[in-house]
């Protein structure tokens, strides 16, 4: 590295001062001297989002009131925000709706992609995925009389040269919520497809971290959260993508009326909206809804490239300091140090990690911990400095060196 | 009548006078001269709800972060609100939770309901019930392998005659949306139970806007939206209720993480939660839900018995304000004059419905219409006064007379 010859201060210094997304922490209301390393589970409150909600709570709730559905167009609302999302995640307009939680979002997409491809009957899960989708391949598996076939990513191809034929749906995660490695997203889908499965994705570690194709890479159907990377505020309602090539066949089981094709008509049966809109279905969250369109904002006149170059850059900046100042002090590095497989955070082991994360909290550096071992630190290109990793790294060495934390192995009950 | 003496004027200032509930209008930031009766599709800005918000966005989300979950208690909202709901339909804590949207509770309950009696083949439902309500019952029979069986209310005791050992869920709602009649849950709940069929009731216009006693009438289920009645914001999330006797026995189909025994155990099995708590699915729209909690502050001292009096007396005011400023032009009564067959809206038959609502709002008077003929008014006891009734009915009837309004029969775009 040409770095190497310089302190890890002057390397963080020299870092901040060529970043170009530098300026956009500014988009963020990030209390003074907090080292927020923690936008993986909860982003920061951008700065955009609070005259809007005031907007929206005061004139168009509180005086337009039920006009609003119209005058300030809260109807469209769940397909705006999907653009604005798909054009973080590669998108094209009109294949993204946003309105419920990411457990419903993925309830939905699991059972379409069921429906679609009623003969096969295995739907492939990660056994590292987030619980959540775990859980609701399982029951989705259970109403349509597939079986769940836990396969790690590594072991997909092994699995489809086996038994591809029967597998209906690839539901996994480009990234490993514990670990922040990153799968091949590309390779993945391309094996799926090969099988002639359907591959679903969840991209709520991945949205608003780093490049995503959906649309290119001919992925069939997405979900995401919207509280992470895209710092839509806390249970910002999340995305649902589904590919146009499915808009004609693709069926819903949550069939509510605002996906009804004709929704004011209160038809005593239901006709699925045309395209995505179908995947709407009770009245959305407005408040929590137009809170992530603002935040959305953040995003403006940024390229995806440009966060993910300097996600990489904040990463491998975390992953030097911690092989240089936290040798010897119990931590392993469990996120890969290859680029190409690491997503926006970088994960260490550590016995103690309860008690790490928690004295860190103390001293204004925000993380968060998964049971029973692993630290996790979340970097957003967007408001993350080279500084706060630096300042995050020389904390943790400290309060390691010293003892200087509860030794308990009580779980942080934080939310992923 | 006592009153019928005087003149409508003087009955309105004297019913307003000696009003009891007066005085609440003031929770309430409803715009100066505005007649607001479209409180059955969003409730006006309680005055509670923007220092709330205000706390939520700057405190709890921007300065707490990630910490809030448990420092400002968001991990317990869902049920926390739930018990507040619950405390204006009659249900005891512990059987209602908060954080979907009216489709989503009831797709959970229904599922639920179908797998507590899977012996038994039809889903009853009301053809007049809300489109999304029937939409979801066939969605719901057709991954149960049940059949949808709609039978209006007063045809149910002849339906469970005939087969009433088939039923496994009697589905309704104890309010007409359209014409505002109520129908007794009583008869109809103690009815379903002694077929052995389940009791399920969709109660987004009768919460916040009428007694209702779940506990107390043995109800199995109860789903209901957060911003009618209960002016909880455009798209308040919905409740779920869940009568304490089936809490061992129901499964959800929504199994989200944060439905888990142990959500932060991050199992690979799904356990659900104990009680009502494993209907919880992902994580809630906070900034939404927190809205709602504050909101239901302006229920606080206030007996649902003196809401019912005081919508009454507005209905009825109403209906004497129509039949004696309306007829002769075209209007006709659809909501039952008799009080205990009339919920909190005046629904009247027109044929220019849609240009006369128009016409109305342009006035400032703001109710709404569903097609092709029906003009709704809802009251609120909370906010509506006999004054505004009268200027409302007042303002109908100059319109209607001098035929100032668009006769096209084109349907209005709003909410229910």
């Amino acid at each position: 590295m040409t770095t190497a010859a310089r302190t890890l201060d002057e390397q963080a210094a020299a870092l901040d001062a060529e970043d170009v997304l530098a300026p956009v922490r500014e988009r963020f209301l990030i209390p003074d001297g907090l080292v927020y390393l923690d936008g993986n589970s909860l982003g920061p409150l951008p700065a955009a989002v609070p005259p809007v909600l005031t907007d929206v709570v005061h004139r168009q709730w509180g005086t337009d009131l039920i006009r609003s559905w119209n005058s300030n167009d809260w109807w469209q609302a769940p397909l705006r925000v999907g653009d604005a999302v798909g054009r973080l995640v590669g998108a094209a307009p009109g294949q993204t709706v946003v309105g419920d939680s990411t457990s419903v979002q993925l309830y939905t997409a699991l059972s379409a992609a069921a429906g679609l491809l009623p003969g096969r009957r295995l739907l492939v899960t990660d056994p590292g995925h987030f619980p959540t989708d775990r859980y609701l391949a399982e029951s989705v598996a259970r109403l349509h009389g597939l079986r769940v076939r836990p396969v790690p990513p590594g072991e997909l191809e092994r699995c489809l040269a086996a038994e591809g034929d029967d597998v209906c749906v690839v539901s996994y995660s480009p990234v490993d919520y514990r670990t922040g490695e990153l799968y091949d997203m590309r390779a993945l889908t391309a094996a799926t497809h090969r099988a002639g499965a359907l591959s679903l994705w969840d991209l709520c570690h991945a949205a608003g971290a780093l490049p995503v194709h959906l649309d290119d890479l001919g992925v069939d159907f997405a979900v995401g959260c919207g509280y992470k990377f895209l710092s839509g505020g806390p249970g910002a309602p999340a995305f649902l993508y589904a590919a146009r090539r499915h808009h004609e066949d693709w069926r819903t089981p949550l069939n509510g009326w605002t996906g009804h094709a004709d929704p004011f008509g209160l038809q005593p049966d239901y006709t699925p909206a045309p395209g995505v809109a179908r995947a709407r279905i009770g009245t959305p969250p407005i408040l929590s809804l137009l809170a992530l369109k603002a935040a959305l904002t953040a995003f403006e006149g940024i390229d995806m490239a440009q966060v993910r170059a300097k996600s990489l850059s904040l990463t491998g900046f975390f992953l030097s300091c911690a092989e240089e100042m936290l040798t010897g002090l119990g931590f392993e590095a469990v996120t890969p140090a290859e680029p190409a497989r690491r997503a926006s955070q970088v994960s260490l082991r550590h016995p103690h990690a309860y008690g790490l994360i928690r004295s860190l909290a103390d001293q204004g550096v925000v993380a968060d911990m998964r049971a029973p071992d692993l630290l996790r630190f979340g970097v957003n290109a967007l408001y993350t400095s080279h500084q706060d990793v630096l300042t995050a790294v020389g904390r943790l060495r400290r309060t390691a060196a010293n003892g200087a934390y509860d030794p308990s192995p009580q779980q942080a009950g934080t939310v992923t």
